[in-house]
């Protein structure tokens, strides 16, 4: 009976039962993935996220909870969210960098003609 | 007495002592701010990740967990994660474009060092 628990009953110490709301997503073979959002959002909240959806979402939803967790474990201050703000400042960087080189090109373009009509 | 409470005291219908852990990151006049990561994590378990940070950090870790909290309110299914991935796929986009830019600036330089001998 015990080795067909998932990750969830078996970290809980309880009966897995055939509806468990945890079974599909947190399978016994990943224990890290329950035990992480254990920690952050506790059973309950998990449970009451996952039972609100639509069966068809909550694997994705299961994904980015454990995805979620595991940043703020690794980075309590900032979690996931640090994520977010560091990606805004690359994107930053990278769009800037864009208008720059394509003003470069802008400026780099009418020598371009002018050198083409040199040879035609 | 229950003017002083903060949010969470509040919310949570319990007395706001001197030293809670919310009080200085959850005021009484932004009470959405705890309503939100009370439904995501549970009060007791933003307590305890808010105990175990230094205080100069615990700031910064509420404005996070309430932006995740927020984020996961409005998308149940990908909540800040569904961020990551955005900002993820913009990011590759602009570098992607800024390759591009790139290689005509490359390609465009030979024709404008040439037109420039052409004047000098």
């Amino acid at each position: 009976m015990n080795s067909s628990r998932c990750a969830a009953c078996k970290h809980l110490r309880r009966r897995c039962l055939s509806d468990c709301i945890f079974a599909p997503y947190f399978p016994s073979n990943k224990p890290r993935r329950f035990e992480y959002v254990h920690k952050i959002y506790g059973a309950s909240n998990v449970g009451k996220i996952l039972q609100d959806l639509p069966v068809r979402c909550r694997g994705e939803a299961a994904e980015t909870l454990w995805y979620e967790a595991y940043c703020r474990i690794k980075d309590p201050v900032y979690g996931c969210a640090g994520m977010v703000s560091v990606l805004h400042q690359q994107l930053n960087v990278a769009e800037c960098q864009l208008a720059t080189v394509k003003a470069e090109v802008a400026a780099l373009r009418p020598a371009y003609l002018c050198d083409s009509s040199c040879f035609h």
